[in-house]
């Protein structure tokens, strides 16, 4: 999408370590219209999927997420939870997934009532880069006996490899922005 | 709000303690289209105080405060962090509240970039229990120099007296829908 690009292209900055900032629109600070349109977008490419559920990990993959929810007809969303609250205190299904931005492990996990058998579920997140956040989630939809149905993420880092590193759950993956490559202040889209 | 109520007493549990558990709409699965609404009536209850951005904190305020700058003609919103990401470098406003569902103090840290001096700020934020979250984040926007021109929340406990404790601040608190009491498995709303 041109318009996240030239955000990014404007505002983002490379941390090194394959780190990009843009907390100017999405990790920090929201824009609430810019993301709309992200998640029109993200509705209008998996609609033919019929997902029945989005599954999100907290806390930057929420407002993509709810915005795709919004263009999907307000189907459900369910975000992963990363620090258990006082209000979760059934049985959960739980992943372990190494963070690139945290620098440590974190701990995903989902309550079995808002992710059931049978549901068709579409995997919504900020970045796609090494994968490994969304191997976690996708995990959490196989134990729940739940179909996974494609994965939309709003940046992808095509040289983290994290593509096909998803590739064997034989799902649709897309991304709105693809960067090819960071080096130094530049940084080039893969297409 | 009507529909907030109803889906409060028919998926809300009082899990003792004071702490309510809506887990199938707000805070954990979400329901879209219940919060645009809620985020609606919040834009509505505070146009007349022509905020230029909206102050929530992660994790469960993103949501309604996402809807409610929408409804405010795209308001940018800036959410507290509760957990430093390495993207967050540079010095922030950083305060500490103790939090009444994880049993333990958080850190709210927003960086100055996302919080300008001059600004009229809303707060928006899932629930008003206690208030000591929403006094943390109300001593962010004034230690940026900042104008705090009102609170809006989706849920207040009234019998934490909350409100009360925020008082001094001198602006307008609205919550969408009010709870007097909570006793085994009776909800009973303040009006």
């Amino acid at each position: 999408m041109h318009a996240l690009k030239e955000r990014i292209l404007a505002e983002g900055s490379n941390l090194g370590s394959g780190i990009l900032k843009i907390d100017s629109f999405l990790n920090h600070q929201l824009d609430v219209d810019l993301l709309e349109r992200i998640g029109n977008e993200i509705g209008a490419l998996f609609v033919s999927e019929q997902p029945d559920r989005i599954l999100t990990a907290e806390v930057s993959g929420i407002i993509p997420a709810a915005m795709a929810a919004k263009a999907l007809a307000n189907i459900p969303i369910v975000y992963a939870r990363k620090h258990k609250p006082v209000t979760m205190s059934e049985p959960v299904f739980i992943e372990v997934a190494p963070s690139h931005t945290k620098g440590s492990e974190v701990n995903l996990m989902v309550s079995p009532e808002f992710l059931r058998s049978g549901e068709r579920v579409l995997i919504v997140d900020d970045f796609l880069a090494s994968g490994q956040t969304i191997e976690a989630l996708a995990r959490i939809v196989q134990n729940a006996g739940a179909t996974l149905v494609g994965i939309a993420v709003v940046v992808e880092k095509t040289f983290e490899g994290g593509r096909s590193f998803l590739e064997h759950w034989g799902v649709p993956i897309q991304a709105i922005a693809r960067i090819g490559a960071m080096e130094g202040h530049n940084i080039v889209f893969a297409d």
